[in-house]
């Protein structure tokens, strides 16, 4: 059973992991410090409890701790139990989802362990926004899509606002960083998959054709830069999703949306 | 050719159309208040410049006016320059973007003239988010949607931080408001358009496999409650996009362009 912690003091140390959340130099949630993860809310605190990240402490309001009670039953982590004043006052602003879960961050998986049973995965090159992806993520859940690689140049996942984008789905998600970038495209090849670069370019393969293989990896680079040719030419094909002419390419969690629909389209 | 004004007193009244654009109560978007509608940025203002909203100024850095000198040439606008920094003491903040044009609302389409000539079309309703609002419409320029149609309870899709989420095409994809609802869905029916419910329901049909109209008209609501069932009833079939059990439903405007896509995945 969670033990419920009441705390009056928004100095109290046994909250510093909760501190100063936007704090751009501060915040517990940098890689290169704390480096901690952080769940917001409800939905996604459950899916934290339901994932491999185990959570060291919550904060929250009591009403919040009511909505949570059964999945906490039986673990046994500290609910620190405060008022929203108190809150802010820890976090730094008013959290209007009433309570956070803390977490240290596991050992990352490796490519092999990602890929796991695995059918459809996304490949990411150059996506440095959080919030592109966090909604990569929830699309990736949403859509049935197995698992995330990362090449080079992507932020790091695990960053408040892309686990909150996400509503908690890169928690759940089985996510690797592929060792070389990008001759580690060859280990997706090795394991049976059809390795797959997204091109807005009117001349690659129509997507709905080009995915033939039992197992893809479709390759997406950022919105405006697109991949690298060195990723394209590491590739099986290009392959296009039919855009309108005179129209920017898609936002980048929408193609790879439009991609894990395709492998789903008819079940 | 539009003339290039200097402008160096950020008090000047000329610019009034660019003042105060973050304040709650005097942004001069409001649709209660001046109303006019702001494109920001380059790309955004070329495609107001191509669309049936009318610049009556623009307020830039001289470097943007060299990038839309081509475009500028003919029309007679004035095209306050100003630096940087005056800039930012005008519209309240500093804006990388380093232009601005601000237009006027000219009178709303009717649903027929949104309709003209349209194959696929999205009608939303109770989507009051501006974000989802932009990347709708950039979803549907990017698919090749033809229109996009409001019943009850939409937020103004010209609100600025929509037109600039949905990269301009707002101004570009005719919209228009459905004059009662639910019951003008029958105006779609009379023009030959299936009228298509999406619903997270697993008991619905698949989308892919629902739409068999040569015009589809395509209900959304919003994330969470979704449609209305007034609204489900006013529909001719309730189609779903195949998802993952446990997951959410998908972003709005996600799950808009997996129907646009659905309409022209072959093409």
């Amino acid at each position: 059973m969670a033990e419920v912690i009441p705390l009056d003091d928004p100095a109290d140390p046994r909250v510093d992991d909760f501190r100063d959340l936007s704090s751009a130099d501060r915040r517990p949630d940098l890689p290169g410090r704390k480096g901690l993860v952080i769940a917001e809310g409800v939905v996604v605190v459950q899916r934290m409890l339901d994932s491999r990240f185990t959570p060291s402490a919550l904060l929250g309001v009591a009403k919040r701790y009511e909505a949570l009670a059964d999945d906490l039953a039986g673990l046994d982590v500290p609910y620190y139990q405060a008022t929203a004043e108190v809150m802010a006052q820890v976090v730094g602003f008013h959290l209007n989802r009433g309570v956070l879960a803390v977490a240290p961050r596991p050992a990352e998986l490796t490519v092999d362990e990602a890929l796991d049973g695995a059918r459809t995965v996304a490949v990411l090159e150059g996506v440095n926004d959080h919030e592109n992806l966090g909604s990569m993520f929830r699309n990736a859940a949403g859509l049935g899509a197995d698992a995330v690689l990362f090449g080079d140049r992507c932020s790091d996942p695990l960053y408040r606002r892309s686990v909150r984008v996400s509503m908690g789905h890169v928690l759940r998600v089985p996510f690797a960083r592929i060792p070389q970038w990008p001759g580690g495209l060859e280990l997706l090849r090795e394991r049976g998959f059809q390795v797959i670069a997204l091109t807005p370019n009117p001349a690659a393969v129509n997507l709905a054709t080009a995915m033939t293989g039992e197992r893809v990896a479709l390759l997406l680079g950022a919105e405006g830069p697109g991949l690298t040719e060195e990723a394209m030419r590491a590739t099986d094909i290009r392959a296009r999703i039919p855009m309108s002419p005179g129209t920017d390419s898609l936002n980048v969690a929408t193609a790879a949306a439009m991609a894990f629909y395709e492998r789903v389209r008819t079940s």
